[in-house]
């Protein structure tokens, strides 16, 4: 262990201050001053994707007794190294495209795709080392912003769209590289939760369930729509949540697990079409089964799938937002299917260029995190 | 015990099912697609409404010990319950009266429609189980807008007044309905708090207090002034609540109920007057007078009336919520006086018609209170 | 102590009511109606600093295990109490101007001045009692406001820039009314902190981090590019303050202390210069410098600095905002040299006058804080 701690005090400050240095070397190159042009993504909004990312999931990932401080404290750190990172690939990017943005708009989109990487980190936390995690960060960030250019590129995916796939590339991911880590004993008390943690654990939720409203709408057209749709679905779910949660356990308590999963599946699986439903109900149903499809998730995968795959999922990304997000994508070609019934051939490439995406994400994902594992 | 678990572990989950299917049975025929409208409440000022009263209230009810999680977790599940039941029945009453609202004016009402359960649920907390507490969302909520309904035709009270008597509602509803529920030992350990609950539930007031001022304009006609009134208030009812805590307790130190309570006075009381009022020594002497009568209220209430009456208000909420807000209605007439005293047949009017709302309110209040109980 | 502590009972409620009443007559005299009047100060953004200063410091100063519910407490009253005199002498002195502002900006500069006081409490948290906070709220914030007066009438520093200089004038002011106590026994228990509270205390930091681009953009002219610069800065200076920690504490471990401070010190010191920085890079290599500034300042100055001069600086505020304060004055000036390069006499004349300012504010600071003390 000593020898461990000492190679990891030799290694982390030196990694972290030369990607900074190569950051800030880039950033001299490609950005010129442009933050005081004016974007349509407000501040406000911002503010809230910012809260959301930086404080939600810090205290998201809190309920494992141990990780309290390293969850909240990586969290800020990884999300501070890879927003940076974001920005400069989105530049490059815009540089090939010739195309130029707000600066709000900029670190808007760093802050989103910054998601991905968190959420891969809910899936390794507690067994990688934060060398791993500052790799998994940086790499993880140029997988997420080629293949969402892939998306644009080739498929005519809009942006704000292939910015959703985010929740499914960052839990395939990390699943990915979560398989590549031995497996810990189960008994372990290091995976063990107090009441305490999970009242923090708790307040992460609460945070997330009430900015995920801003997150789906601050890149979207038809913001007032989104909003609205969200705020629908993770109501539903919420509700469905605690059903659920009753009726899996076997005394009949609400257990912390499914709630913490399941009262935000709501948000992720409308995230895709927010924009585009038309009414209420449609979101409300969404919200209802990504509810159902996340508690049985997680009914199912811990017993079975797992164990057969060898996956130690910490905590539980794959059916708090691989499954959900799936289900998002399913239901946003379903409505195109209903909208576009009359016009057979477009129909079918919209419904394959969708598919296409999603299929496309990930495997890029799941390759890519096996690989960087 | 194991037999009033089965059976709440039987009738909990089938009762919310049953309630979501008519909620989306009834969305689906009731709204049609209007999410997009275009409405005058600002996305920003609803979400610190929605923050408020999920993560506020939520926070503010975990001081007991044995409730920290139970008081976040379900103030979700009613919330998320209440939402949606009171977005249906006000499309229903704005069916009647053929005006459209937009998607976000409708969820706004909704989230401050909830803060009188949420109040009601402060004043029963450890002592209903799920099942009472959902069917009191579900009947509060109904008889809350029947009664705004009844203000609003009959006595013309303009929409956003008669929305600010939410937290008197709530508050006689809760008691009301607290009454027929047997008196706890008071010594239970259940009633005892910790220094890291205390804590929590500080974060909770805090919460609550920088949200007030959106709570109280982002249904008012004039925002600037209502933001600025509360502002003043808030922050004399703080400092008052410090020293009337050393004034009254025995051993001179602060006392955290009281501090909890006082702190939010003022916001409650400047609720009904705060876009009318001219001066901002007006709305501090309000706050003044606000967190008077709560703290005199905690230590007189506790200590006869409560005993008396045989009424248990675990969290205070008849001094937290109901004095303050029975003074607001009352200095809205007072002023209401000072302002017309040339006019002296619409000032006699009008004063009725406000005395009416504010006992209407209540009586309306009491007596659903008891029979719901 | 029990002497002591019926001296306090007896003082405390009275000076408190005194003031109190003396503000309300005030505002009575000085305040006419003018909270309705249009501001360019958007209501989300106040609501932002409100949020920051209630919320994120009274958590920031929450990691001394004795010392939660004190400094969430008092944090409230003081900026109640602070907030009214500040904005009493904001009337005072624009009285003295016959300008009129409106009622949001008004309370908003009252928020964002009560940031000097609660930076000089974290220096003397658990020494001063009640009524020396108290006093020395209203002291502070009298003479921050003469000298931001000065600073404006006799030395033309824009509004916005010397509205900046609160963290150098808490920080500095702080340290003198502080170097007045008697140093604590070092061993004494009551400045240890646990687990517990120091996830309550990061809870704090995170808030602080995530709001600090409201902060330093809410006076400023060129908002945007204000937090433009400002995101950039404080996520370099995360990374920095991660990096530098694992290097300067022996076990190679992140160290709580260094991060709560270095983690924040990029947005203090970006805070003068943030809406005229013209790149990111430059906001980028200022965060960096500003992080490496705290850390080895709190590395040095704890062990010698302090020893000397017999200062005993409860939360470090020295390093965390005083250090980086002048970082960010002296930047400012040297962006100034480099801008005006070509005209010299106009050149020398700038640099003399920033340079008086910040030497005018630190030494009013000192000299009026050791006198309080």
């Amino acid at each position: 262990m000593s020898s461990n701690y000492r190679n990891f005090r030799n290694s982390v400050p030196w990694l972290i201050l030369f990607l900074e240095a190569i950051f800030i070397v880039l950033f001299y190159f490609l950005f010129s001053d442009d933050g005081a042009s004016r974007s349509r993504i407000s501040y406000p909004a911002f503010q809230d994707v910012s809260h959301m990312v930086i404080f939600g999931f810090g205290f998201f990932l809190t309920f494992l007794k141990r990780y309290g401080f390293s969850s909240t404290g990586f969290n800020l750190l990884i999300i501070g190294l890879g927003a940076q990172c974001s920005m400069l690939i989105e530049g490059l990017l815009v540089f090939l495209q010739t195309e130029n943005e707000g600066g709000l708009k900029r670190i808007t989109k760093g802050a989103v795709s910054m998601t991905a990487v968190v959420i891969s980190t809910g899936a390794v936390l507690g067994k990688a080392n934060p060398v791993q995690l500052i790799l998994m960060t940086v790499v993880e960030i140029i997988v997420f912003h080629m293949s969402r250019w892939m998306n644009n590129t080739f498929l005519q995916v809009p942006d704000n769209i292939s910015m959703m796939q985010v929740h499914l590339f960052g839990a395939y991911f990390g699943l990915a590289f979560s398989s590549r880590f031995p497996e810990p004993s189960p008994r372990s008390e290091k995976n063990a939760s107090t009441p305490k943690s999970d009242l923090f654990s708790m307040l992460g939720t609460l945070f997330l369930w009430v900015f995920w409203p801003s997150f789906n709408s601050v890149l979207a057209v038809n913001k007032g729509r989104a909003i609205y749709n969200t705020y629908f679905a993770l109501a539903v779910s919420a509700v469905t949540a605690f059903v659920l949660s009753v009726l899996t356990t076997k005394d009949g308590k609400f257990s912390m697990t499914h709630i913490h999963s399941a009262v935000l599946a709501g948000g992720v699986t409308v995230g895709y079409a927010a924009h585009s439903i038309e009414y209420p109900w449609i979101a409300m149903i969404l919200g209802l089964l990504a509810s159902v499809i996340t508690v049985l998730g997680s009914y199912c995968l811990q017993r079975c799938f797992n164990r057969a795959l060898k996956i130690h999922d910490t905590s539980g990304v794959h059916f708090t937002f691989g499954l959900p997000g799936v289900l998002g994508a399913l239901a946003q070609i379903v409505l195109l299917v209903i909208k576009n019934w009359t016009n057979l051939s477009r129909l079918g490439y919209l419904v394959m260029i969708h598919l296409g995406a999603v299929c496309l994400t990930i495997s890029v994902a799941l390759i890519t995190g096996f690989i960087t594992g």
